[in-house]
């Protein structure tokens, strides 16, 4: 799919009004997840961590944000024409459901080895499925087709400043509940959700003083030092500079194009895609790239090994379900040490969708 | 363990003011844990659920809320002597941690074949472990002997008024954030839970009017007609009349000794114990079904298959992981029918503790 698409109206880098229009244009119609914390993951990391649960959003996914977002912004005219989108997982489903509030028709192209669990899921949301080959270009050729042909409104999974603003939503909604994060980690696709979390840590003061949320945050003693949180100042094109929360984008070590191209200054889509987390197998968006340089601090990447061996472990702890991609952050935990000990450290717990009959250390054990 | 173990000082069947102190007393140390809502849920049985995640809660499931209740009400001398219980699972992972709160040694008999993961977990705790045969017989004669030896206290897992007042905070927090439940609907095992919970619910307009919760109550204006919510009566000898909230128990049919008992109105202990929701294997105990003969309205036998089926249905939807014990009135919903229609119903999860390397649909395939 193409960063330029003609389906894609603004072009323009989101920027905090976007953030704060977005939540007001979705918050009824989300749930408001719940942020959970572990005293033995406290321990464990002699920090204290925040898992943001977005495995309990509508559809599965924090997608369902970025993907309503979107969608209440359509006009009356591309709502009867209907959208379309190419997804091998939680992307489609959220887009089905969000065009369902809308009573708007929805094409998802699914590459046709795609788990059945996850075809059934975009059904049953009302959704209707076009099958592909298992390669990118067939799903972007499929999908074009589909668009001239029928005439339906693209919905990209990232490089969209609405999606971007929509995904934003989630720290926003973390920084309210618990507004002195030193640190938030979170998985990187595309890179829509950290373009739009680090958009939103960014302007936590500003979140923090707008009148908008006093009803949402928890007690205005418990802000603390909000009238010392640092004001957001002027934009480092280092991505150093990000004040008060650091941002840290994680990826599969078999996917590491968002940290090749962040740590290189060299906007780069290649590599290989073979990891397990199947949703951060897409290649990062420009105008993603061009936000992460200019919000996030680090991108660490991990192996396959640890993602599988944290997300068995989050289970057995935390009782949630979640899929490989969101255990990439967890998975770059042990890696941080210093940098999140004693540290407030918000986790985005990304999604659970996954067939729980193929659970890879029982694949593992074969 | 006989209910009238001499290490249960009280005797008495506990009341309103019993839970009220044991939520002041525990409400520090515990998981103020979500309650969740889906939509898929809620189209599928025409009501509104609302999932009280006690799978969340500190050691894993409600049960901490018991034993911390119990472990904090004991004297010097008996934190000294150190406490002492058998369990397969839940119970004893939750006396372990409660113990540590106060620096306390505890010994938990477990059956030689009780699953590693959940000896090591009763291990991490800090808790020791004693093995002894598996049946009921030898957990009691290896406890006793234990406990004669070595001067323990025994923590009973159910028919302790100290514990059935520490697991009716679970309904009286449920209550706290959805004030106008008709129904709450949970498992059976021992029975000190429901004891506790239908006792809470009993005492709703009591508990929505207590000063105590006022800050923990959503909003004044979000209370539904708490001015005419009923009082709480007479209490009724038939189980039949309690005002304001029907309370369902549920129980599988492999261990239904609570649901004959009940609709039988002689106590009954006897029975076979092979179902897979190992964490109701136990039988009731006698304190405890005097309470349900009092304040729960009815009791609802579920199927093994679909105990399995409703545990992964609701992994699939909800990516909550729960134990089999904790899907049976899940598995239950679908047999109430009218009865939950349109109703704004409240569930108890109580437990995510299982091995998932032997999970039962895999099981089932092999």
């Amino acid at each position: 799919m193409n960063d330029n698409a003609p389906s894609s109206p603004r072009i323009h880098l989101p920027e905090y009004p976007d953030i704060l229009d977005a939540y007001k244009r979705i918050r009824k119609s989300i749930h408001k997840t719940p942020v959970l914390t572990s005293e033995t993951y406290n321990q464990r990391f002699e920090s204290s961590l925040f898992f943001k649960c977005e495995n309990f959003q509508k559809s599965g996914s924090f997608k369902f944000r970025g993907a309503l977002n979107t969608v209440l912004q359509l006009g009356e005219d591309e709502i009867q024409r209907g959208v379309a989108t190419h997804s091998s997982g939680n992307h489609g489903q959220a887009v089905a459901k969000a065009a369902k509030t809308r009573g708007c028709r929805s094409v998802v192209v699914m590459p046709e080895n795609a788990p059945k669990v996850k075809v059934e899921a975009v059904k049953n949301y009302g959704g209707e499925v076009v099958f592909c080959k298992p390669t990118l270009e067939s799903r972007e050729v499929t999908l074009q087709e589909l668009v001239e042909r029928e005439g339906l409104v693209v919905i990209h999974p990232f490089a969209d400043p609405r999606v971007i603003a929509g995904q934003g939503t989630t720290a926003l909604e973390l920084m309210l509940e618990v507004p002195d994060l030193d640190l938030m980690i979170m998985p990187i696709g595309g890179g829509g959700l950290i373009s739009g979390c680090s958009l939103a840590a960014y302007n936590r003061s500003n979140i923090l003083r707008d009148a908008v949320f006093k009803e949402d945050l928890p007690n205005t003693e418990d802000i603390p030092n909000v009238e010392h949180l640092p004001n957001p100042g002027k934009t480092s094109q280092t991505g150093k500079s990000n004040p008060g929360i650091r941002i840290i984008g994680t990826e599969p070590k078999m996917a590491d194009d968002a940290s090749r191209s962040f740590h290189f200054g060299i906007y780069t889509t290649t590599g290989n895609r073979h990891t397990i987390a199947d949703g951060l197998r897409a290649t990062i968006g420009r105008i993603n790239y061009d936000m992460i340089r200019r919000y996030v601090n680090d991108i660490v990447t991990v192996k396959e090994s640890a993602i599988i061996h944290e997300m068995k472990t989050f289970w057995e702890r935390m009782n949630l379900i979640i899929e490989p991609s969101c255990a990439v952050p967890l998975a770059a935990l042990p890696l941080l040490g210093d940098e999140i000990r004693n540290k407030r450290v918000g986790v985005i717990i990304t999604g659970g969708n996954l067939d729980l009959n193929h659970l890879p250390w029982m694949q593992e054990s074969e």
